[in-house]
């Protein structure tokens, strides 16, 4: 590989790492929103969506620019691709995060009564998922990776558990409908991000072992991989 | 170009057409469930699901595949790369298609009582700048893929006015909570649609024109162009 490439596949990695770190910003914000209903740093999460919005346009131009110009094949290539798929699912992460800031300001302004439902340990869960799928990603660790791919399950239990709470709750005090939905939506935020992070979990894999996981990483052959 | 390139190409715009008839067909039965309560085609919806993943990672590896042996650019690099993207759009429109199938078919085992919340409208929306996203890719039309990013919001008021009625129905007759949080689920995946939809159609005025309207496509000089 030329060192120009190299030096620009760097580039572009840094790129793409400043926007996963805008991203885990935002949802530290909201972790910390959801636990204490501490709002002081919301504006920051309209900000950094607004950063994630032009560093997703940048880096799929950046992306595009370097398989035109370098006509990689193999490794490199799984790379470019494999970055123009994460860049996606960051900046989802990042509209997932920007609905669950919404919802936690509505039902504060509206001085929603709240409910016993606790989704904290979901969202820490989802947060933590998708740290280690950066972590993965920035250090091409598919043992990581795959430790991610077994976590999604338990975010999708928690969130069915969180709705037959809400709906028990809902069905014996009726007056708490609207913080009972408000929770319900951030609870399905929360679920898209940790499948956005099994994305990127997947993602690195292909990208490291050239594999596709997708739709059968249950299957005990990449289990044991 | 050279003719097996070109050949190539069409082959991949085939097997890409074959994944979006299919999303169709399942968001047909889906929508026809929910206007009658009509399962009978409910099987095919999971055969359907199953054929979506398949082709999804045939899709990406033969878009790899010729990006790798052709080392295309401008026009050709494009339509590669916006078939990774739209790929992934089809897939998940495949996977909201099938949580409101499993919503439906969880409704009607449960006898829920009903809700007198009209999804059928929004729905068929959502349905509708679907399948006019796959004209627009297939015809390269960007006309008519401009036509559908602005039609977003509507399936975005319609959510919200129906999560206003589903709330209030909740706090009027508790009994109906199981049965609103299933129409919440369900108004979520169709809103879920309608944005992939809206993506598939920035994919294919990116394809055609060079031109990424992703976060702002509001901008008069793109809506007038």
């Amino acid at each position: 590989m030329d060192r120009h490439f190299f030096e620009e596949l760097n580039s572009l990695k840094s790129k793409l790492l400043e926007m996963g770190t805008t991203a885990e910003e935002m949802l530290n914000i909201t972790v910390k929103a959801l636990k204490d209903n501490n709002t002081a740093l919301f504006d920051t999460i309209d900000q950094d969506e607004f950063k994630l919005n032009r560093l997703q346009v940048e880096i799929d131009e950046f992306c595009m620019k370097l398989i035109a110009l370098h006509q990689p094949t193999a490794i490199d290539l799984r790379f470019l691709l494999g970055v123009i798929k994460i860049n996606s699912e960051l900046e989802r992460i990042g509209d997932h995060t920007t609905n669950i800031r919404e919802t936690i300001a509505r039902i504060l302004k509206q001085k929603q009564p709240g409910t016993s439902i606790d989704m904290t340990v979901m969202a820490e869960l989802a947060c933590n998922m998708f740290k280690e799928s950066l972590y993965a990603f920035i250090n091409m660790d598919t043992d990581k990776a795959k430790s991610i791919l077994f976590r999604d399950d338990q975010v999708d239990q928690l969130r069915h558990k969180a709705i037959n709470e809400l709906v028990e709750s809902m069905t014996k005090d009726p007056a708490k409908a609207d913080t009972s939905v408000s929770m319900l939506l951030i609870a399905n935020n929360i679920e898209k991000i940790a499948d956005h992070a099994t994305n990127i979990a997947e993602d690195v894999i292909f990208v490291a072992q050239g594999k596709d996981v997708r739709h059968h990483f249950e299957d005990p052959l990449i289990k044991n991989q």
